[in-house]
């Protein structure tokens, strides 16, 4: 049933050296995402710094994303907040724009997950487009067990996805799949470090940040035609950059900028202040692992 | 030379019982506040529910409560975000609104504090009206030890207010104020239940979000004038209804708002979801305390 | 049924002014508790330093207490550990020693419910004393819901008790009263700054670190003598002080000892490092609290 | 200057069926960690269970360690704890066995930096052995940013050495390497998953609890003679069996015992309670992984 499956990376937000978003960067950037075989786009999450734009610039960077992408492959927007109302205000704005779904992770710090689940509700309730349930612990402080997230998505008909986030993913893919029994698309994490791990678990995809997305479609195409050796073999070989680029975690931000940067698909490395400062040789690591894997 | 000091309540964001912003119900509540005795507002503050807002509602509140307040008092403005720019967007046109300072925490779970010292220093450059460092530890994930405070408060001009949440309040008041070379206006929090101390410590006033802000108004207005046993006596008497309600919290404000709408101060005590469901046993109890204290 | 029930205090862990145990203070320590009334004794808490003990000097406190209080009133003795063979064994060392029940937290960080929920049912299902659940999320770092609590308190034989501390203490303690289906009794915590109303809601007594506990048995003989409005004002006109305790949490300890030394109930106010400095204000502060309250 | 250098496996506390300490397969485990290049061994660190032993099974884990290395690598003991005083005693008690070194984290949810560095001094100026500073934010709940941990290593002489754990570590030894003056020795961790990355930075070794140290012993010999090439080849060529090992973390325990209690390291995979389940397809995927890296 799952209309989204593959690889949708979660998608920059691109601003100018003075720190305005950057609309023209966003239609080269597409182009880059699509040029790597992504079979969607997953935007104003976590990596593309939505919490860091005000709703007037997430409604351009949602518009102008929609726009270049046209209709070539799906686009997920996050619609995450603090309060339900505004989760909703944002799902229906994507809605509007013309997404194929929202993604939603919990309001912070909502330890109670009877209010979880009836944030859940409420959002998936008021839109027709599905709602892809993301389980972030790190960053929302709400740990969601195996048998929540079976329960959001069976008893809510418009939660038909689950991005896992949540180290390790692997036993939660299992534990999930197991119970659930409505038709669910999961979809993985965590840089893209287990994807071949995840898609044996039977994950239908993976929606990451990182920079090169070619290696994880490669990877996904070879599994999803059965070269399960091939697929692994692939996988491994770039695992090094993979992992390397795993470690900058959610601050990695500002280095993957510069990664998208130096090959063009963006016109600024600029992050949105506080992010960590760039680290030379960082940057010099990456250019000796990019080369070393052949990229 | 502090220009802020006495009670400034941390204000509440009325809704309607849709949940819509309640612009009338500013006025009225500007009219309790004041009525009360206040000697100034704090908008948009954690209690003034201003991350469940939509940057287009933010605006709408600060622009009303401006214009109600009518230069009666002076008005902080909460202006806390996850990136400097929007902070510096919000300080921006709360200036342009015409309050008299802006009240700023550090950026959630920013726990170098190189970047946060930076993230004060840019905001409180781009304005003119003097910032209010706040510290929110619990909140924010921001631990601030009292010589990075003292730090923040000697080293950037425009950093002239503290705002303490952390409890407990009373050392670090003391340790800021022997430390502290420039003048420097500080304020108690934690619901009021220190206030009388905190006044002793040498605190200029207090911004909490307390229901019944003339029980703070008077133990301050006794305690600056001087009659420090009558300022004891005032505050002991009403403490088991202010304890009472600082048990609350955060969560409280579903509570509080109950308060302020039974004595007609807003229309109606809505608070956005998620919050904590209203406990009858409490609001009976809450009524038995504020007979019990005489109000 | 409840066997325990009243005021049993958190009580302290006395140390020489080099550190050492100090057994001759939990002589005079325990005649200074019974002798304010208490009805009972919660040895090796978080305010007991427990944490800080080595197990030899565990042993030691917990035989010196028991012998003390030479059967005048029960001893009930913390045996949290982050693991299931420890608090085992700390459970029948207690059990052996002659306790009345033992008091038992979650493995810190133990996020996992059901791995929660078997640790408990373990400790409980080996030894013949009853187990007290100790809802204690600040330092755990475990949140328990109401309904959590009751399946522990219904489903596992020899839990049999339930002492709160997570804020705010009321809302649960009539959750739990209100689902729990088998004979159990409830104790509050807090400091006792709640003390009243967590009697009110159907508290069998509490269990804190207050330095005055006949403060806290003044409250509730009153209370459970059916004299609510002598019991209101009671508690009304001491809790200046109560609530100035409060705010020093746990951390509190080295003026809690302070307070000990000072009458004499314990030789020396030493504290395990790393614990934050005594500021002498407080202590003065303290002093002019308790002359205020009358005691 | 460094005398501790190269593979210091965080080893295992091996228990039988029933749980107890099984003191004959710490010797079978010593010669699996030697055996496989070892350089060294860290023990009763948080994969060694530390905080799960009685403070009688520390002793025998110790002691047998000591012993079965009989002076053959320097061992390394874990003297972590809450209190100063235990830390001390477990100092004390380690030196007095043999340690080549004593390995110290920050008390648990210390975030007043000035308590934390008096306890690194007060532990390193009781014992004769040097201390490894170990930075282990995750676990402690301490940040200790670089520029603290180098005042730790240049003003507390016998802080010798220092142990990351935080991600990413690869800056941070950097920026510590630039700063420091003294000579001080530098460990990696993170399950080895940047081992070559870190030696690349200054590393002077790595401390983990990867199940396979002779991987990482042949990336490190390889590294220091100068093989660069043949180093970093290596490495990746068993990376994908290190990054997968690393997702368990510390719950990997459970994992980990059943990889070395199949090559008969170790008599029984018993982890203490709690520890989440072993997954049998996890346990299936390591073997695949075992086999693929040709191990």
């Amino acid at each position: 049933m799952s209309e989204l499956r593959g690889v949708l990376p979660i998608t920059l937000t691109p601003f100018t050296d003075d720190g305005d978003v950057d609309e023209a960067s966003i239609d080269t950037l597409v182009e880059d995402y699509l040029g790597a075989g992504a079979h969607g786009l997953t935007i104003l999450g976590i990596m593309g710094e939505a919490a860091k734009l005000l709703d007037e610039e997430r409604e351009r960077v949602l518009r102008r994303y929609v726009q270049a992408t046209a209709g070539r492959a799906p686009v997920v927007a996050g619609v995450s907040a603090r309060a339900t109302r505004m989760a909703l205000d944002y799902a229906r704005r994507a809605e509007d724009a013309g997404v194929a779904a929202v993604m939603l992770a919990p309001p912070d710090n909502t330890k109670n997950l009877d209010l979880v689940f009836e944030h859940f509700r409420r959002v998936a309730e008021a839109v027709s487009v599905p709602v892809v349930v993301q389980d972030e612990p790190v960053n929302t402080g709400v740990t969601m067990p195996a048998p929540f997230l079976v329960r959001l998505l069976d008893e809510i008909e418009g939660c038909r996805y689950l991005k896992l986030e949540e180290t390790p993913t692997l036993p939660k893919i299992t534990a999930v799949r197991k119970a659930v029994t409505s038709p669910v698309g999961i979809f993985g994490g965590l840089g893209g470090v287990y994807l071949y791990e995840e898609l044996l678990r039977g994950a239908d995809g993976i929606m990451t940040g990182f920079g090169f997305p070619q290696v994880l479609v490669g990877t996904y195409e070879r599994f999803v035609a059965g070269q399960r050796a091939e697929a692994q073999e692939y996988f491994f070989r770039h695992l090094p950059l993979i992992r390397y680029e795993a470690q900058l975690g959610v601050g990695g931000v500002t280095i993957r900028k510069q990664v998208f940067a130096r090959r063009g698909a963006i016109s600024s490395p600029h992050a949105r202040f506080p992010a960590p400062p760039v680290d030379d040789i960082t940057l010099a690591e990456l250019d000796d692992l990019i080369a070393a894997v052949g990229l």
